[in-house]
């Protein structure tokens, strides 16, 4: 019998999530059945998304219960296994628990493979975040090359990816991020052209219509809000927008309202369209593959953000919408 | 030397135009030069968009200065001509001035041909409005077999045509219009599914998910405002959504605000699109000749509100915002 720490849902926060949110429990695991694995969970992935779970009412994921264990992405190894695919001292990657230790279903995991990189890659550039900007960008935001591209949440971990890949279609990219700091890693080591720290910024509008003077022709938004408000005053004819998240409303319990951008669509025939990762899943290979490729040969950067300790993972979580990571936030858990 | 009735924009209207923003001037015209020809104006159109030109700051049609004539598109009666490709008799659309009698080049100027049916028809379904339903549909909207699609101002020059060629494509189409009397309109002469009158209904959302159990797959959206916002709480998985007006919002002075949508977006990665007739102009003559023969099949139904007199051509404009026409607002000018 293994004995392991999890984090289970305590309640359900009423804005942002605090410390009557999660609850820490001390529980047993039962041994792996025909086709289970029991794991060492190494890295465990907090993500934006995990806030809409956290409500009860309808999100894009489905909503988690009070009293269940909280989910995420994570890496582990595979310590004991019953009938499956792996081997124990295997790496596997998939949809597991915020804990130490974990019993899952073999089908549903992955064999990782990061090459010479560190593991916690798989939960970062080359795994959900890394694809999402991949298809993003490719099937959703469309760079072409001249075009002037804005990212919000540019250091963040699909932020700091887009923004190089539309670099690499031949457009000018300019993030917003929220550190001097930031700035600096989103412009020397993500290779944007500019990026605007928008909590030393009075005007977005403004600071935007500077760092972009012909104009938006492509925004990457994961923001939403005032920043978003901003860039839609600076799109241009036939200008792309994709939207991945809203970090800035999920804490919102009440329908976030703003400026009304739909007339500006009528005189940009402006498109804009939401995306979700998992409508790709049958390219997921091809998207790792090319992301681990341009890492190698460095035409890819990426950052990650790693708070150790599993009992750290709410305030790495609380973080991601304190804008304290940079690049992929990961817990390692031991 | 000819002397004719003209209206001018006397001042930009703050919120609904009045009695203070025409002005209707009795003016001489020179003689037609060049290229040019006298005008006996027939039918003038009066459209949402013009409200846009009134307003000094930047839309999508550039704005009227204070004391110049209102332009429009408008049939009119070739007088004279001085070397020109028209004869004195023939019948020519094109944008004129709301005006009786008008001196413009005839280059600028096409014949009609709307064979049997009124001339009027050259500013309504077989003109600017029926293109943009054409287009807006073909090129935005995109229905789909099975789709259910809304239609907002259903019973107008636009939205009238967008559910009929929508039903075309195999969708179940309902409408918003503003009265039972459109609503019967709608559903019997236009064929649409159903028709929701929004002045008798308090809770447009409920509406509209008795009407659209199995959600909304398209939306054409010709106003903007609350009924949009009830729309799309409804949005289904890969829902397209073309934007074509926002009449309700049209009078307002200050920007609109209103629940942010863009998170709807990422749940159901649905597509979002402005559009503008004048971006598919090297197609015109298709969709002029496709509307003339399904109209002329009895395929295509269309409703005419005509306004006598050019003196009642505000009235009839103002009148737009107040959805007092059914299908397209002309005024019969003589």
């Amino acid at each position: 019998m293994v004995t392991t720490k999890r984090y289970h849902l305590a309640e359900r926060p009423d804005g942002v999530p605090d410390d009557d949110t999660f609850d820490l429990r001390e529980v047993e695991l039962g041994e792996p059945g025909p086709g289970e694995v029991l794991l060492d969970i190494q890295y465990l992935s907090v993500d934006p998304y995990m806030r809409g779970r956290m409500r009860a009412g309808e999100s894009y994921a489905e909503p988690w219960e009070v009293g269940q264990p909280l989910e995420g992405g994570a890496v582990a190894e595979v310590v004991e296994e019953y009938g499956t695919q792996f081997e124990p001292g295997d790496t596997v990657v998939g949809n597991m628990v915020w804990a130490e230790q974990h019993v899952a279903n073999a089908a549903e995991l992955q064999s990782v493979s990061v090459g010479d990189l560190p593991a916690s890659t798989a939960l970062g550039v080359l795994g959900m975040p890394g694809r999402t900007a991949y298809f993003g960008t490719r099937e959703v935001l469309e760079p072409r090359a001249g075009d002037t591209v804005v990212v919000s949440a540019a250091a963040g971990a699909v932020g700091s990816v887009v923004g190089q890949l539309a670099k690499k279609q031949g457009a000018t990219v300019i993030g917003f991020a929220g550190s001097d700091e930031k700035c600096k890693i989103v412009e020397a080591e993500f290779g944007f052209d500019a990026c605007l720290n928008y909590k030393a910024t009075d005007d977005y509008v403004e600071a935007l219509s500077e760092a972009a003077p012909a104009g938006v022709d492509g925004y990457f938004d994961n923001v939403g809000g005032p920043i978003t408000d901003a860039v839609f005053t600076q799109l241009n004819v036939d200008a792309h927008v994709a939207v991945c998240g809203q970090i800035a409303l999920y804490n919102e319990e009440e329908v976030p309202t703003g400026p009304r951008k739909l007339g500006k669509l009528i005189e940009t025939r402006a498109r804009v369209q939401g995306l979700l990762v998992g409508d790709y899943a049958t390219r997921f290979e091809k998207a790792a593959s090319d992301l681990a490729e341009w890492v190698g040969t460095g035409e890819l950067a990426y950052c990650e953000t790693v708070t150790e300790g599993l009992e750290n993972a709410p305030d790495a979580f609380v973080g991601l919408f304190e804008g304290e990571n940079i690049g992929k936030q990961v817990v390692k858990v031991e």
